[in-house]
């Protein structure tokens, strides 16, 4: 039964979605920035994290409020509460991808990524772009099968930023410091903004089936 | 006026602190096994976040249980959406608690903080014990004063944060790459850690007041 409610979470559907759009745009400029040095992206991404905020308060207020003038239970209850949830895992990546573009900033006139690592970074970068593409898509259309091929993806994030650390530490590399700490943390950025999406995805699938995997929070 | 649903938001309420003391005993804890190398306490640590997760389980399970049977508005539905997210906060405290504890177990038998670093590793787990310890307090009394200390808490968290990252980089000091990743790393849980206890402050103001500071999200 279609009503004024399904309508107003079918909204929130579009705000998590919009959201998600935005947190992979965020990302993907600041991979370039990262990978190329480009300040002037960098401060795109920094700035522009402010909107993802304000749409992410947006949601909530609009959340609140379908809780207060529905009173949902049950199962209608469980979405909005939920996608309160989502909101924070998508507004969270958006801050993990203005993490990345400050990096980039910071060390700028130079590059954070030496020219031998930039494959491996340029793949977390793509990787990070599938999962977040699939988690906007998993929102809108509720495909379990798309949801469970984010696992796979994460683990593919996991061994990329394995192989990143493997490198960093191995006896020939030789790494300054400056760039290895650098490194280190934009490798758990990327790791983290993959968790985060697996976790959307996840609590998608919980409001579908309700069974809910474990969230990923190495 | 004093009724069940008050009852229920008190009881909701002794969940957050009880989160807040779990999230508090386990960074410690994780505290004590990095410095000292004690894999055997970073196993416990490593264990008990499972506890953590389940307790916060707990609270979601009461919460939506209380909009479903209650259907609160405006500032009681304010409250309980506000444990939800106070609730997200302080399990991820636990989960850095337990970042800290696989970096000790990773190193074993070395220990993973230089002597010469352990004195700022040691303040930065003393901050941090003393910001979980106010973010409790100030979720059982609502003490703005407490809540307002938070933030110069985190400034002192920052500073050493600052402090850590300049002695790993300095010219001189030359660490070898593994046991720079790792205090880069368990430099960041330490600062989140503070960042997620400002937030639950900063949760509780709003809730007394209305009015919001903007979130460390650093």
């Amino acid at each position: 039964m279609r009503n004024a409610f399904h309508d107003d979470l079918d909204q929130l559907s579009n705000q998590l979605v919009g959201l998600a759009e935005l947190a992979g745009s965020a990302l993907a400029v600041a991979t370039r920035a990262l990978i190329d040095g480009d300040v002037e992206l960098a401060a795109t991404v920094i700035a522009g994290d402010a909107r993802l905020d304000a749409l992410r308060a947006d949601l909530e207020t609009h959340a609140v409020d379908l809780l207060a003038r529905q009173a949902p239970v049950a199962s209608d209850l469980r979405a909005v509460v939920t996608a309160l949830r989502m909101a924070s895992d998508l507004e969270r990546m958006g801050d993990l991808a203005r993490h990345v573009a400050k990096v980039a900033r910071r060390r700028h006139p130079r590059t954070a990524v030496p020219p031998e690592l930039v494959p491996t970074m340029t793949a977390m970068g793509q990787v990070a772009a599938q999962m977040v593409a699939k988690t906007a898509a998993v929102i809108a259309t509720k495909d379990l099968a798309q949801a469970a091929e984010l696992d796979h993806d994460d683990d593919a994030m996991d061994a990329l930023h394995r192989q990143l650390y493997a490198a960093l530490l191995a006896p020939s590399a030789q790494y300054p410091t400056d760039v290895a700490v650098d490194l280190a943390l934009i490798g758990r950025y990327y790791e983290r903004y993959g968790d985060h999406a697996v976790s959307v995805a996840r609590r998608v699938v919980y409001l579908v089936t309700g069974r809910y995997a474990t969230t990923p929070s190495a």
